[in-house]
C-alpha cells in the first residue's frame, strides 16, 4: 500500500500530490476513439480485454496516479430490469421509467458474478496489468443519482418526477432507493474482491436537493453503503470517495457519510471546505473542467492556487470538478497533470 | 409607495411577509392555456392585450402580492440579431450561434421603443389595469445568463462553448458582455419609464462559475446595470432584485451588485445567507419549487421554517427557489399563498 494515491485517501500529506482525472479515459483521447472504433459504448464497457484497454490508456499517456475502471454508472440498472441505451448527444435512455409501486415492485436485486462478470473480470485484468505501476479505482453511482435516471427514464433539468416521488410518494421513494443501496452495497463489494484498490460513490445529482432533502432521503443510504464497505467481512479495507457535484451546500453531510475523502466540484473552493470542516478532512479536486482551455500561464495559476489550499487539508488529491469534456486537447491535460506533479513536489 | 411588495424591496419588514412566484403566469393555469390557444410563446409575449392578460391572471387566482410581466428573457436577442425561436420540448435556439470574433461583432444594441415596443406596450396595459392592487416587477436576463444562450445557440448541460471563450478569448467574451450590459441597461431603463415598478436580473447560469471567475468575467457587468439603473436621470427609482439561480457559492458577489433584495434558491438555507452576510439584507425565496407536490401538513412545515428564517433578515419577500413547474396543480400553489399570508401575518 505505498502507492501515492492510496497513501494520500489514508490522509497521508503527498508529495508530489497525486491526480487523476474523473472520465480520464474517454473521447477527448484519439487512442479511446480508435479501441472503440465502431461499437458502441455499452459494447465497449462489457468488453472486458476493450474496457481494460481504454483504462490503461491514461496511465500510459498522462502519467497519471490512478486508474478508474472504464464503465458507466448505470450499468447495473440493466440487471435489475431496466432497458439501457444510449443514443449519441441525447444521454442515456432507461425504459420504463420507474413512477408507481408496480414499477418499484418490478425492479430485482442483482448476482453481480453473474449479472455484470464483464465489469469483475475487467478489473482483475486491471490489476495484473497495473501492478506496481498504479492502483485501481472502482465506483459506483450514488443511489439518489441513479434514482433520478430511474425516475426520469434518463437525464433530466428540472428532476421533477424523481423530486414529485419524493415529495409525494416517500414511502415508495425510501422503498426505490433501499432497493438501489442493495444493489450498490453488493456491487461495489463485488468490485474490491475482484481487486479494486478504491472506490468512487458518484452522486452527480444530489446537489439539486436542499439540505433537509438530502439528510432525509439520502444521506441514510450513502451511509449505509459505506459503513457496509467498512464492515463486510473478507474484503479488504479500500478508501471510499464521495463525490457530490454542485454538493457545496451538503458539505457536512457529504462529510457525515464517513467516507474517506470528499470530492468538490469547481464551485466550492478547498480553502472553504476546510474552514468549514477543519483540517482533519481529505479533499479531492477541483479544477473546472473548462479551465483547460486556459493559456498555460493561467493554468499554472489555477492549479497553484487549488495546490496551495489542498496544504490546508489533512490530504489532498488533485483533480477535475467534474468529468473531462471530449473537447480538451489531450496535450493540456498531460500538461495539467505535470504541472500538478511539479508545482507540488 | 405603499405596496407590501415594494415596502419590503425598501427593507421594511412587512406582514403578512409578500409574496410572488416565478413563472406565476404560466403553462399550469388552465387560464393561461386558454389564452395562448394555439399561439406560440413568442406570439403571445408580443401581443400586449394577451401578455397583459396572462400577466394578470394570477393576482386573480393565486391573490399574490406582486405581478410580474409576461415575457421571455430572450427577448432582446433578437432586435440584437438573433434569429430566436422555440421548439416544444427542446428550449429556445438562438441562431447563429455567437462563437468568434466577427459574430461579436455583427451584434448591435437595441433601441427599446422601436425594438420591442410590444413589451413597453403591456407594461403601460398593465399599468392601468393593476393600478391600486398591486404593483408590476418588470425582468430582464443578466448578462452572463444571455451570453450563456447566445453563444451555446440554446441550452446547454456543461455550457462548454460559453466556458471555452470564456477561459480561452477572454478578450472577446468581454466584449460580448459589455454589448449585452448595454442592451440590459437600455432595456430595463425602458421597462421602468414605461411603469415598470421594481425589477429582477435573472442570473439563471452564473451558479456555474467558481467565485473566481464570477468575479473577473460578470460582477463587474451586474454592477454596471445596478448603478446605471440607479442613477439614470429622469427615470423613477426602483428596487432591483437580483437573482442567481444556484448562487449559494456567490452570496458576497450577489451582494457586492448592489441590488436591493438578494433571491435565494432553496440550496441556499435563507439562515445561512443571513449568517454569512449579517442582518441587513432583504432577501427572496425560497421554497423548492417541487415541495408544491408535497402533503399540506409538509408543505406547511416547510413555509413555516422558511418565515422563520427570513424574520432574521431585514425583510423577506416569499417565492420559490425557480420558477412554478408547468405539473403543478394550481390549488396548490393559490395554498401556498395563503399559508405564506396567514403564518406570517
Amino acid at each position: 500500500m505505498d502507492y501515492p494515491f492510496l497513501r494520500a485517501c489514508r490522509g497521508e500529506r503527498v508529495s508530489p500530490v497525486p491526480v487523476w482525472l474523473m472520465r480520464q479515459a474517454g473521447r477527448y483521447l484519439p487512442e479511446y476513439r480508435e479501441v472503440r472504433g465502431k461499437d458502441d459504448f455499452l459494447t465497449l464497457c462489457k468488453t472486458p480485454e476493450l474496457a481494460a484497454e481504454v483504462t490503461i490508456q491514461p496511465i500510459d499517456i498522462l502519467g497519471v496516479d490512478a486508474a478508474i475502471l472504464f464503465s458507466d454508472i448505470l450499468i447495473p440498472l440493466e440487471p435489475m430490469g431496466m432497458g439501457l441505451s444510449f443514443s449519441e448527444g441525447k444521454g442515456p435512455i432507461l425504459e420504463p421509467a420507474v413512477r408507481d409501486e408496480k414499477d418499484v415492485e418490478t425492479l430485482g436485486g442483482i448476482d453481480p458474478d453473474s449479472d455484470v462478470p464483464f465489469v469483475l473480470e475487467t478489473i482483475r485484468i486491471l490489476r495484473q496489468e497495473l501492478e506496481g505501476r498504479v492502483p485501481l479505482i472502482g465506483f459506483s453511482g450514488a443511489p439518489f443519482t441513479l434514482a433520478t435516471y430511474m425516475v426520469e427514464g434518463g437525464s433530466s433539468k428540472s428532476f421533477m418526477h424523481t423530486k414529485r416521488m419524493m415529495y409525494a410518494a416517500p414511502r415508495l421513494f425510501r422503498e426505490l432507493m433501499a432497493k438501489i443501496t442493495g444493489v450498490t452495497k453488493s456491487y461495489l463489494e463485488a468490485q474490491i474482491r475482484a481487486g479494486a484498490q478504491a472506490v468512487q460513490i458518484f452522486d452527480t445529482w444530489a446537489g439539486i436537493l436542499g439540505r433537509e432533502d438530502y439528510r432525509e432521503h439520502v444521506l441514510p443510504f450513502v451511509q449505509e453503503i459505506v459503513a457496509h464497505l467498512k464492515q463486510a467481512p473478507d474484503i479488504p479495507e479500500v478508501p471510499v470517495i464521495y463525490f457530490i457535484l454542485n454538493g457545496g451546500h451538503l458539505l457536512w453531510e457529504a462529510r457525515e457519510s464517513r467516507a474517506d475523502v470528499i470530492g468538490l466540484d469547481w464551485r466550492t473552493p478547498i480553502a472553504d471546505a476546510v474552514k468549514a470542516l477543519g483540517k482533519d478532512v481529505v479533499f479531492q479536486g477541483n479544477l473546472d473542467p473548462c479551465a483547460l482551455f486556459l493559456s498555460e500561464e493561467r493554468l499554472k495559476e489555477r492549479i497553484s492556487s487549488i495546490l496551495e489550499q489542498g496544504r490546508g487539508a489533512k490530504a489532498h488529491i488533485f483533480n477535475l470538478g467534474h468529468g473531462i469534456l471530449p473537447e480538451i486537447p489531450p496535450d493540456k491535460a498531460k500538461l495539467m497533470v505535470s504541472l500538478v506533479h511539479e508545482l507540488s513536489a
